[in-house]
């Protein structure tokens, strides 16, 4: 038999788990804290859903896990957090708007495993519905720029753009409407493939070389978000979804400022980001020189309303978690601990055992994490397993310090240790 | 379309929630207090695990929900957490022993959906691997009833009872062997079925009179702990496993009583737990009048080695968690609020939306959960929202006071309201 979870999938022993309950835990509040409440969904959704028009998309369904139940109803899970939430909002219409959510669970896709990439893995969401005011976009990105720093990252950079500039540029230039996905993909590569690979895309796409020209001249630009987005004005703004998507971005960029989460801005045309459904600003995070994206959203106000058939303005942002865990890890912007007890009750020998046990039973109802000896070691070996676990204090329990109602305690990473009365032991330890 | 989740599986809105995450941290406390360390494992296992010898058995995996993955492996949703830590601690032979880990995650049965059982569930579990001692036992005990205590709850009963004993009791009423996970399975549902049910079931199987009237009378039995297992020695006694049985659960009930948790103890020889896998004390926890079963385990020291090939002692409780929040919800123990916000800035007009924006900021960088208006809404409504979404405090910013370098906080339960310079808010909310 093999014991290795499936492939792409992990086990987190203590120690991982202690360093992504702390990492969690921050990022909860931080989410709180800009008034994004909690909300869970199942792990399994049906496939009509998944599939749904608007949902997803195909890229994602191949990569989905599905299948028929035992009541021979297919379903799968969860690729993302989104759509769960469209059906959510859809199948309450009661809810009170905006409903301001954040979502930190786990999804699954059957990709290529390599470094980094799981086939299950967290997803931390925080999303807005109900509000078409851009200062909800602005405050989603807020929210995510406030976390990472929570976390210890530094030097923000915000990628701005919006699908309306884009769906302007691609209808300015006249690309033909089935060819205008596989553009905005090519143009979504620049920063990876560079402009002779993009340029190389366009080319596959036998555009005239005029539009190819204006695409590729178009999502170099290179400026502060005034100048770039007067550049575009220049360009698109006589194509009233080119204003609009303009205009929205100035916005953007005012309420940004005005938030005081101070990061740098950049619009940046070549940023398409991959889903369908994106319908308004779209924008990417970056923290420190070698980090990457750690989280990207955008506004999405169809989605909702193919769900219900109600029109819902919703908007988002997904921080890439697993990638957050690993930066800090190897960062070590984060301590890593084995075990979250913080004391240990150590026997001299077995005549005390059944003192050690009422004095364990005493702190841990005093409020302090309490571990003691389960096997029967002699004191050697239960202050070397102390050691191992990094439990930070002892409390030594003999028979003649007993007799005096006191105990020893010793502070593992000092290496000293001094007598006291048991009943301090609480008082003594919450001063520490 | 559909909108509601799969049958058996549920949505949890922010208001459900915000109960269910108080009730969790509560039992993570507790868990981590008594020296429990958390661990994560893949909702998806190989099948080959999953159906295992020694794993949930036959009955389970009836109700796994089980697929071919898309690259042909069959997998599994994990059924509980047991199997997953076994396997865990099998692949990590290097793991410091003995292992207490908790675990509280979902997992998925395709069973009947009755009136609180799905489909989707959350267990908690806690286990220590690697200790043969009966303190092990006693401590997840303890353990779960400290847990129950810190939730609110009262009156503990444990029943307690041994695997050994049981086989000794079938072993001396000369049950034939493959007669016997039946006639425990009929003896397990005394509370449920009665005497009489459990006496038609026992004729089913065709035992000799004087068995039935053995099995009967010894399942029967109340009485003390002490006279209890007085009366166990007398019967099985000159068994070895009996013996040892009844030595155990001496054992068990003294650490119990010095743990100072105080349960009161009921020895129970119907109590036979339905997994297979047990081999030495089981125990079940009752809380109040009318709430029914809220935890069970027991010893398991067969499975690990089942995997590992080497024998690995284990003990471990569960807890209902999912009835324990009904209970908890209907006996209203908890209070319930539909938003973990604690300040609304509300704009008397247009004219001051960007101060309340640096207001807005201004708090939560200053840690105050705080929400504002994203609707453009006037001031009669944007306290509507505040009050249906029990916000405790409004912080109203008009014109006039900005001035004065001040803001009106209302109390949306005392319906007062004074005015406070800007800066003093935050203070002002830690003082309450």
């Amino acid at each position: 038999m093999k014991f290795q979870p499936p492939k792409g999938t992990r086990d987190f022993l203590p120690v991982e788990m202690i360093t992504r309950q702390k990492v969690l835990e921050i990022i909860r509040n931080t989410f709180e804290n800009y008034g994004f409440q909690p909300l869970e969904t199942p792990a399994i959704e049906s496939w009509e859903l998944l599939s749904a028009k608007g949902a997803g998309g195909t890229e994602i369904l191949k990569e989905t896990y599905n299948f028929e139940d035992l009541g021979e109803r297919r379903i799968g899970l969860r690729y993302d957090l989104t759509v769960p939430l469209a059906r959510v909002v859809a199948s309450n219409p009661s809810l009170q708007l905006p409903f301001k959510r954040y979502q930190i669970e786990k999804v699954w896709r059957y990709g290529d495993v390599t470094k980094g990439r799981f086939r299950e893995f967290l997803q931390a969401d925080i999303d807005t519905i109900g509000s078409d005011s851009v200062v909800a976009d602005a405050e989603v990105i807020a929210c995510a720029i406030s976390t990472f720093i929570a976390l210890g990252f530094e030097n923000f950079v915000v990628r701005l753009n919006n699908r309306k500039i884009l769906n302007a540029l691609v209808k300015y230039v006249k690309v033909e409407s089935e060819k205008i996905n596989a553009v905005l993909t090519a143009v979504d590569k620049l920063d990876k493939i560079g402009v002779k690979g993009v340029e190389r895309e366009l080319t596959e796409l036998k555009l005239t070389k005029d539009s190819e020209k204006n695409i590729l001249d178009f999502i170099q630009v290179q400026a502060s978000p005034e100048q770039a987005l007067n550049k575009a004005d220049k360009l698109l703004g006589a194509l009233p979804e080119g204003k609009q998507g303009i205009s929205e971005l100035k916005e953007l960029v005012g309420y940004l400022r005005k938030m005081n989460v101070e990061p740098k801005f950049k619009v940046d045309f070549s940023l398409a980001r991959g889903l369908d459904y994106y319908t308004g600003p779209i924008f990417e995070v970056f923290a420190e020189e070698g980090i990457g994206s750690i989280a990207g959203g955008g506004r999405y106000d169809k989605m909702i309303g193919l769900f219900s058939g109600k029109d819902t303005p919703a908007t988002g942002i997904s921080l890439g978690i697993e990638r957050i865990i690993e930066v800090m890890k190897d960062r070590k912007m984060i301590k890593q601990a084995k075990s979250k007890t913080k004391v240990f009750v150590a026997a001299v020998n077995d005549e005390v055992r059944d003192d050690v046990l009422s004095i364990v039973q005493k702190l841990r109802q005093g409020g302090v994490s309490v571990d003691f000896d389960l096997k029967n070691r002699n004191l050697t070996r239960q202050l070397e397993y102390a050691d191992v676990m990094s439990i930070p204090f002892v409390v030594i329990v003999g028979k003649k310090e007993l007799e005096k109602n006191v105990v020893i305690l010793r502070d593992m990473a000092k290496k000293t240790q001094e007598e006291l009365q048991t009943k301090d032991v609480i008082s003594y330890l919450e001063k520490l």
